[in-house]
């Protein structure tokens, strides 16, 4: 890597931020556009497309960003919204202290070092290094200052860390005792309902929670399986949304068309009406569907109680003498559920989740391999030597230059966009009832994948290639970290970093929506009726900006020049993201904070990641003393972690007593309390076995035909 | 080892046995006897001393100890005695099935073997040999039948154990169904209470229940820290004790001493008066502590609740918004509390039980250095070489024989006689809030310790000694135990199982009680009217019969020839203890059943250490195909295990729902109901703190001064 290729790509970075911002602010003022940057609000007044968003000065938005209140993101973007930003801004607050640190007195001593000789021939490719730690002369006391930061800094992240978790745990409980009573808090699911012959399933779970919830059982809606049904609906929509754009066009020749193969044989028919008759042979098979399915009910039923503290009861204690029968699960908002693939046997379940973790698993370690080989690309002479024709196309700076600079950026960036809806795929067959269920699995997924294969495929790489055994001697991991990592360090994670910038701001921008919504705008007359409120994929947006809080936190002593680039980027995805979570993006689904676990438990990978690498380093700067007295921090992260664990996480898995109890006492003064009750016995009714007109078609994200009727 | 010695020895046992039988059955007639014998029918009825026990011909009791059924058990020794004796009948099926196979289809395959050279000189060394598979040829196709019959076994084993599991289960649920309301299920202990700048604990413990369980909350218990009144208590027992013996002497000349150091200087005073002056003060000063430590509560209460759910909830469900604030865990029985050790700071329990888990693994593994060295003397000729001034005296045969037959048993029963007392230590410093937590945990320790020692020290002290390194190559942990193991197995296993029947016969006659019962009466004037009743300390008792079990299953394919020995001795024991638990034990307390997981784990243990033996065999054996044909067996073992720890562990970590509430609703038509809150309020109350009259003074087992004002 030459460190022209590098400035060049910092510059075309920056410069395409300042662009991409440039246009957001002119673009979004146009009503036009309304659509695409304040969909949200156009759904809740589609009438009055002159709202607030829109004006103010061009750069307005830019202030009202960096808003510190939470209680506007907490109302639109839910705690799941909250937790999300406080990302930002728990890394805002590590790399402010990094970067003061690393520098103001890291960077300095550093470059006060001798080790690199600089031949001044060469001057651009030796540079960077002197500014970090390998440039420091082995031996020297020096080094010691590097042990201290090492400390002082883990000493912040942690403190921080308990403060956040303390933090977003007081959140979870002060959104849940001053929301309103929601269906999912007094609803458990039941699996494994035990068969009967005296009695049909349905009386079956009557009997016992009657039985043994007297007082505070309140109703229960068996489950079936309707997979079928919602095939039909799938199949409908998407004739809907032919006949929508039929209807809208303006040259009636389109009206005519073929229906054989393809469409590409048979007599021209009106299409209008074809689509319509099947339509309406589509609603006749559902309603056939669902008088055949009804009649098989699955062992399987989401029951209601009167009390929060009623379904804890449900939920925490063993139901029935045998304990896999009457299983117990917190039962997810009506919204969330994943109806579609509603498996309940418990051995189907046992064995998709071993496939889904076993696929997961060689899928991770498999992708090792074409990272290696491109990897390689970035080591010109391994590549000449293994290719010798190549030498001659090698040679050409430019060319030299995209191989070494562009290649894994862009490998890295196919990965980021690719994995993650792979990951939800193999989430979504490992049968979780619910879409947050599914993201949370699949961003703890993604994270893995990423950590495996940028952290270690990317800083081994070029060492493991002739020590493939490493992890035949775990002893040795230290040294070859230390000895790989830092000549890469600095140029790769500048590179990853700026091209990161990038990718946030086009997401400001919403390129891909944009274009969308004037392509839709050609072929259909109405416009602004009929957009879906798009929604956040955690799965894909937390472990991408997780990695860049890892990669600093890692190599944050190492190479202190990557520090002022991590704090743009967080600077910048904050501004894009609150904005966009107040405007854009809709929640699916309020999983209350549950994903902060996730965020502290990478935080504590990479700290410990980070002693390691310093252990090794020391050693192999000749300061063995410090190597040593480096063992004790990561002993020291790691119980200070299982003290989080032990004080925070039963946070994050249900709500105290206590505070069920208040709000079931608030309940019970509360005059609306029988009208919700009336409402809780329904809210769990499968839409596919509501009643379905084909003519009420709305457009929302999920089940659109169906949702319609709630 | 030579045959000669072992055949002494089973002789001599077999001797014992029938000279300890003979003898209880004629010493248990003598009336004198009744409170070695009978103490439970006596405690019952002081004033009845012929009671139904006595009567009938001397070997009725014989006949009464096979009855088979269980309702008088469980009535008089509950669950725990009843799952006590399903050990035994479990290790009879076990051993029945193994009985048959071995003695009837492996033995002949063996003798049929010419594997090893019988030199006729040398007879009585090998003869043993040639009944164990070492005998059958290497590569011989009937090594296919120990194959068939080691899957045929495990097969059988895994299904007795689920069988097992299941009706101890069934009869767990039984059994709570259908006792009566105890106080224990309507109470828990809490942790944690967090202090508060304006209200007292009492106060912040009687708000928060109230509030959070406004229709279940009974009352509270405060504790307090009561070691220095238990200390008092202790005192003055001791003098209480002497002064019992003093007054009950005819000798008046007895009643005057010296109580200076030592009772060797001073003045001779009225030694009866002295103590009743000391007993005064001691009263005195109780009173003074009783009010002193009532003013300091700990942070820990006792809970009671009106139903058991509202105690199951308290139980299960995290309490306040800080999990580490109120912890709460099931209260035990209040005769099962271990009052004198109620440390309730976290930090000091976690450090506790830090200190005691590794004490307990050092203990374990030190010990294996003195085993080492001990069972070197099975090696004489090692031991000629490492101590040649020996040869003289060891080439005397009776010497021989003694240090090769008779010290591993001896070091064995040493083991057994010392270890569960100094594992009950440990336990009871591990801030265990009863006296069945601390059994339990002591019996698992004991296990351990014995499985270590016994089986690894013993069968790996031949190989071991020039094969330190054995732990450091897993691979080959197989075919080392296969080596080292079938060659000492018959003789050491029959050795200890023959001096284990001496030992469970020398436990039917009581000489210990019967020696102490005689002296006491020479001393005192009465008898019969302070004795204790005796109870059964499972951390002793259940590793040294499960030890048994274990041997026998791990070896019955390599050495049929010990069946008939083990099945001897569980014949033994089921008469010994099942008429001792009628009629000598009483229980200290009830957990319910819930030593048999420990039980179930130790036989999956065994069975795999068997698998693994029986891989390494058949490889030595050169028969590859069935050695890899073993492998699976452990893998299904270990994945019935994970089925079997689903299904039945929930089962005895609580009680379901569906029975709690049947009981709950019982209890509402029950008229007793109300009398039984009201003592369930007091139930909890530390004796220590209750009004103490040192007159009143009984001798029953735990807290003699005290118990009495229940």
């Amino acid at each position: 890597m030459i460190l022209s290729a590098l400035l060049t790509s910092v510059g075309i970075n920056f410069g395409l931020c300042i662009i991409y911002i440039a246009a957001f602010s002119i673009l979004r003022k146009l009503p036009v556009n309304a659509d695409v940057y304040a969909p949200r609000i156009v759904a809740a007044a589609k009438n009055d497309d002159t709202s607030d968003s829109n004006s103010g000065r061009s750069t307005s938005w830019l202030r009202m960003a960096w808003d510190p209140s939470e209680d506007e993101l907490l109302m639109r973007a839910g705690l799941d919204g909250l937790v999300f930003m406080r990302i930002f801004i728990f890394s805002l607050k590590v790399f402010s202290f990094a970067g003061v640190v690393g520098l103001c007195v890291l960077l300095p001593i550093n470059y006060m070092g001798s080790q690199i000789y600089i031949d001044f021939s060469d001057f651009t490719n030796k540079s960077l290094e002197s500014f970090s730690i390998s440039n420091v002369n082995d031996g020297s006391k020096r080094l010691w200052i590097h042990f201290g930061s090492v400390y002082a800094f883990t000493a912040f992240v942690c403190y921080l860390l308990y403060f956040e978790y303390n933090y977003i745990s007081s959140k979870r409980f002060e959104f849940y005792s001053s929301s309103k009573p929601k269906p999912d808090e007094f609803t458990v699911l039941v699996r494994g309902v035990p068969e009967s012959s005296t009695q049909s399933l349905d009386e079956t779970v009557e009997n016992f929670f009657s039985k043994c919830y007297p007082l505070v059982y309140l109703s229960h809606y068996m489950l079936y399986n309707t997979s079928k049904i919602w095939k039909i609906v799938h199949d409908a929509e998407k004739i809907y949304e032919k006949l929508a754009i039929l209807k809208s066009t303006k040259e009636s020749s389109q009206r005519f068309g073929r229906v054989g193969f393809l469409g590409l044989c048979g007599p021209k028919v009106d299409l209008v009406e074809y689509y319509e008759k099947k339509l309406e042979d589509l609603e006749v098979e559902t309603k056939i569907q669902q008088t055949f399915v009804t009649g098989k009910e699955l062992p399987a039923a989401f029951v209601s109680f009167k009390t929060r503290i009623g379904a804890a009861v449900a939920l925490h204690i063993q139901q029935g003498q045998n304990p896999i029968e009457w299983l117990t699960e917190q039962a997810p908002e009506a919204r969330d559920i994943y109806w579609a693939f509603f498996s309940t046997s418990f051995l189907t379940r046992w064995i998709g989740n071993v496939v889904v973790v076993i696929a997961c698993a060689v899928l991770t370690i498999l992708f090792f391999i074409p990272v290696l080989i491109v990897q390689g690309l970035t080591n010109l002479n391994t590549l000449e030597a293994l290719f010798p024709f190549l030498r001659g196309i090698l040679d050409i700076a430019i060319i030299s230059e995209v191989i070494t600079g562009y290649l894994p950026s862009l490998i890295l960036k196919t990965f980021l966009a690719i994995v993650p809806p792979v990951m939800r795929l193999l989430s979504s067959i490992q049968s979780f009832v619910s879409h947050s269920q599914i993201e949370k699995s699949a961003c703890i997924k993604v994270l893995w994948f990423i950590i495996w294969n940028v952290f270690f495929a990317n800083a081994l790489s070029g060492s493991i290639l002739y020590r493939l055994n490493i992890f035949l001697e775990p002893k040795k991991i230290p040294n070859i970290l230390a000895v790989a990592v830092p000549e890469q360090a600095t140029f790769f994670i500048t590179y990853v970093v700026t091209s990161g910038w990038t990718n946030t701001a086009s997401e400001l921008l919403r390129l891909t929506a944009l274009i969308m919504s004037y392509i839709k705008r050609i072929f259909t007359d109405e416009s602004g009726e009929e957009f879906k409120v798009p929604s956040l994929h955690y799965s894909s947006e937390i472990p991408r900006i997780l990695l860049f809080g890892l990669l600093g936190i890692t190599y944050f002593f190492l190479s202190p020049l990557i520090l002022p680039f991590l704090l743009v980027y967080f600077c910048l995805g904050y501004i894009v993201y609150r904005h966009q979570l107040l405007n854009v993006y809709s929640p699916q689904f309020e999983t209350g904070g549950t994903f902060w676990p996730i965020v502290h438990n990478c935080t504590i990978f990479s700290l410990v990641l980070m002693h390691l690498i310093a252990v090794g380093i020391f050693g192999l700067k000749g300061l063995p003393l410090a190597s040593t007295l480096t063992i004790p921090l990561p002993i020291i992260t790691l119980l200070f972690n299982s003290y989080c664990q032990k004080r925070f996480v039963p946070d994050f898995k249900g709500y105290p007593v206590e505070l069920m109890a208040e709000k079931d006492r608030r309940d019970e003064n509360d005059p609306e309390i029988s009208d919700f009750r009336e409402k809780l016995i329904t809210a769990y009714q499968d839409p596919a076995l509501k009643p379905i007109h084909f003519n009420e078609i709305t457009d929302s994200r999920n089940a659109p035909l169906l949702a319609s009727e709630s």
